[in-house]
């Protein structure tokens, strides 16, 4: 046995040996915090907002273009943003990101930029920061702290789909307030709450070259490390195109250029977001896709705001399971929508089935099969019982070098091909029709850019 | 000289019991405020906002479309407003107003309502509210506390002359936002700080039936002893028709409907607001005529808000006693613009002018010549020195009564007309050319609705 570990390490020295280099392939690569990103897997999106306290069904249309009428309806009384990160860490987050500011362009916080914040209301005599709290309890609890910020909309600034209305110079002068203040609660967030690991502009920060503001600069200055979603200039990930929590397959992470909903580039839009949706496996920018989706996108429901009386649009465990397996198992980051109520906190039926999601991922996904040897670009499991579904990684730091790759199981005396594909990236999950009984399953490269090299092939 | 002083109350009870009543002669009456308000001769308008901390000269047109960058600026480090109360009351005014809000929008208090506020700067740590200091200074020395809320203009909401941009649904729901903030406003102000002796709506408040904030009832109900200024539904007193601090003669209290900038009334537009500054002598509405001006309104200067190195703006003395002539002697309320600096404070120059305004008024008048007796509508005085001045005032609780009086000088052996006029009201002050020397002078009326009512006849 000693032996048989000691000549995998020996291929593996040798195979990292002979790699061609990235630089020589021009491949696109992710940066460290990429690469975080996708190793976490899952990520929580915790959205709060005035019209939580309104007492009717979220309407984004209406909320998109009616101030609340008394924002101190805010008044969450029970609120516990460590429950929040618990509950996001009890299905596996590994990073969770707050909506600092949504469509009402109502801050989270205490802005000095933004009178609209949580300065302005009772709650807390004024002195209110949830995005404070929210972070601190991101560390508490070794969750990764990322905030979400809307500029596009502002139902109470007035602002609808980043534009002022009035084509006057009292708008044009507006406009530009907006744009200095957006920048400005941009730098406040960059640099009250330490590091950050990702700033998310919703539906992108509209061009700093018009009247954009001009917000990239700002989170390079104060959070050079922090991921950037999203305006034309950079986008450190993309949307993978629905709001479903998948991607279909393949899902490259590679994309041809930086992606803005802003930009409104016509070919992002075409085919029902085909290009966002799959990616493009020569594309020169390291962009990959997150799947995103409410948890309450059951039964008719879509609610990344809650709603009374609507636990029944909870996924099932079932579709969640399913959730997981085509997004991160579409080499995509699963971004969860979770929902604090009216008290403060992650409903209950919620927290539950958060709990119930990360115990069958554990039990589905944690006593892999995984000791393979590899032999040229064929890696070889050797396998005791049937198996249900097999799993690959790639080194993606190395880029994605896979182009094309067959899945072969050793079936009465022969092997038989039960499984190809293309894209591996981060990671590649199949599962059989019906469990697989064989001895050995075998990996086989057919076609990459430079050497393959693969991180990991476990069957389950 | 009892026997003289008993027979001059005989005579002023007879007439009482035989005057005409008011219901009678379908006059128009003041009220209880408005007594107080004409009584008060002279009132301070304080006002304060973002621009005095720009670093730059005001600009009123600029102001009103282009909002202030950063509140922040807002830090009177050595603000007092005891000492703005008791400048202003130095000069001699009885009551002062201080503009809540102006035209950016900014409140200078701890509004629930307004999120654009004292709430939102860190002057204070977000505390500070000057209208609860300004009215605690009125009280502490006896000055009646008014408020001007200004709704017309908000630079940083996005409201210019009453509307938001736009005429789409989100424009039509901003506005219908703006209009029950400022009601809240409203009601904030008429329930946090005790009575207020006025409120001001500067411009007017638009049309309730319209978009206009429905401000009256509020008014009303929570204050209903204070003096409204003023929409289309109801104006306790009216503009003066120019911001010289003065009207012309005659300037009755008197017009023929409620007057409202909002309204657009042409007629009140014409000839260069002749009906402002006139009155109507037949109006049934009691809206006597207020006459503003800043105090640093001398050499090319119109300020209403302090800018640095202006203190050549300060009206010398002589302009101001003029000013004191032309307003409160025709008939009308003065009220002087007073300007807190960026410190927080009245600059000393304007302190002292003030001061030496009051010093002035009350060397002028303060010892008048006024033992007068009646026979029927002849008010004879005995004089013993020189005069240079004759001060006229009806008791105007009971109407504008007098149409038409001459004053007449015993010269040589003869009576001599030294002056005729139309309207008394509250004060009427006329300047002979040079100090007349006689021994008896007496006023005549000569026509009147329903007997005459003087308050008094005195010579300086």
């Amino acid at each position: 046995m000693k032996n048989y570990f000691l000549s995998v390490i020996v291929s593996l020295l040798l195979v990292q040996n002979a790699i061609a280099q990235p630089s020589n392939l021009n491949l696109a690569l992710p940066n460290a915090s990429q690469l975080v990103w996708q190793d976490a897997e899952m990520g929580a999106l915790i959205s709060y907002d005035l019209p939580v306290f309104q007492g009717r069904p979220y309407n984004q249309a209406e909320n998109r273009i009616t101030p609340i009428s008394d924002a101190n309806i805010f008044d969450p009384k029970e609120l516990n943003t460590d429950q929040w990160i618990l509950a996001a860490k009890s299905a596996g987050s590994k990073f969770a990101v707050l909506t600092v500011t949504h469509e009402t362009g109502f801050a989270l916080y205490q802005s000095d930029v933004n009178p609209y914040c949580m300065k302005a209301i009772k709650f807390q005599d004024g002195k209110g920061d949830i995005v404070r709290d929210f972070v601190n309890s991101c560390r508490k609890y070794g969750i990764l702290p990322g905030l979400f910020v809307g500029i596009r909309w502002n139902s109470f600034f007035g602002v609808h789909d980043y534009k002022v209305a009035g084509n006057d110079e009292f708008a044009k002068n507006r406009q530009h307030f907006y744009k200095k203040m957006c920048e400005g609660m941009v730098k406040e967030l960059c640099t009250r709450y330490g590091d950050l690991f990702m700033i998310w502009f919703d539906g992108g920060a509209d061009d700093p070259n018009k009247d954009g503001a001009d917000i990239l600069p700002i989170v390079q200055k104060y959070q050079p490390n922090c991921l950037f979603y999203h305006n034309a200039q950079r986008a450190d990930f993309r949307w993978g195109g629905s709001e479903s929590g998948t991607v279909p397959y393949p899902c490259w992470a590679t994309f041809p250029f930086p992606f803005s909903h802003s930009a409104k580039q016509k070919i992002v839009f075409a085919n029902d977001f085909f290009l966002l949706k799959h990616g493009d496996e020569d594309g020169k920018y390291w962009m990959p896709a997150m799947s995103d989706a409410p948890l309450r996108g059951y039964d008719g429901g879509h609610d990344w705001f809650w709603n009374s009386n609507e636990d029944n649009h909870i996924f099932p465990l079932k579709n969640l399971m399913d959730m997981y397996r085509n997004s991160v198992g579409h080499n995509s980051t699963l971004i969860i929508g979770l929902t604090p109520d009216n008290r403060g906190l992650i409903p209950e039926a919620d927290t539950k089935r958060l709990q119930e999601w990360g115990e069958a991922i554990k039990k589905e996904y944690g006593n892999p099969i995984t000791e393979w040897k590899s032999v040229k670009n064929n890696y070889t499991l050797n396998v005791d019982e049937e198996i249900k579904e097999v799993v690959l990684q790639e080194k993606i730091a190395e880029g994605e070098r896979v182009k094309s790759f067959i899945i072969e199981a050793f079936i009465g005396h022969k092997w038989v091909r039960v499984d190809q594909g293309s894209c591996i990236g981060h990671k590649y999950i199949h599962v059989f029709d019906k469990p697989l009984a064989c001895k050995k399953i075998r990996l086989k490269i057919v076609e990459s850019n430079g050497d393959p090299l693969i991180k990991s092939f476990s069957c389950y």
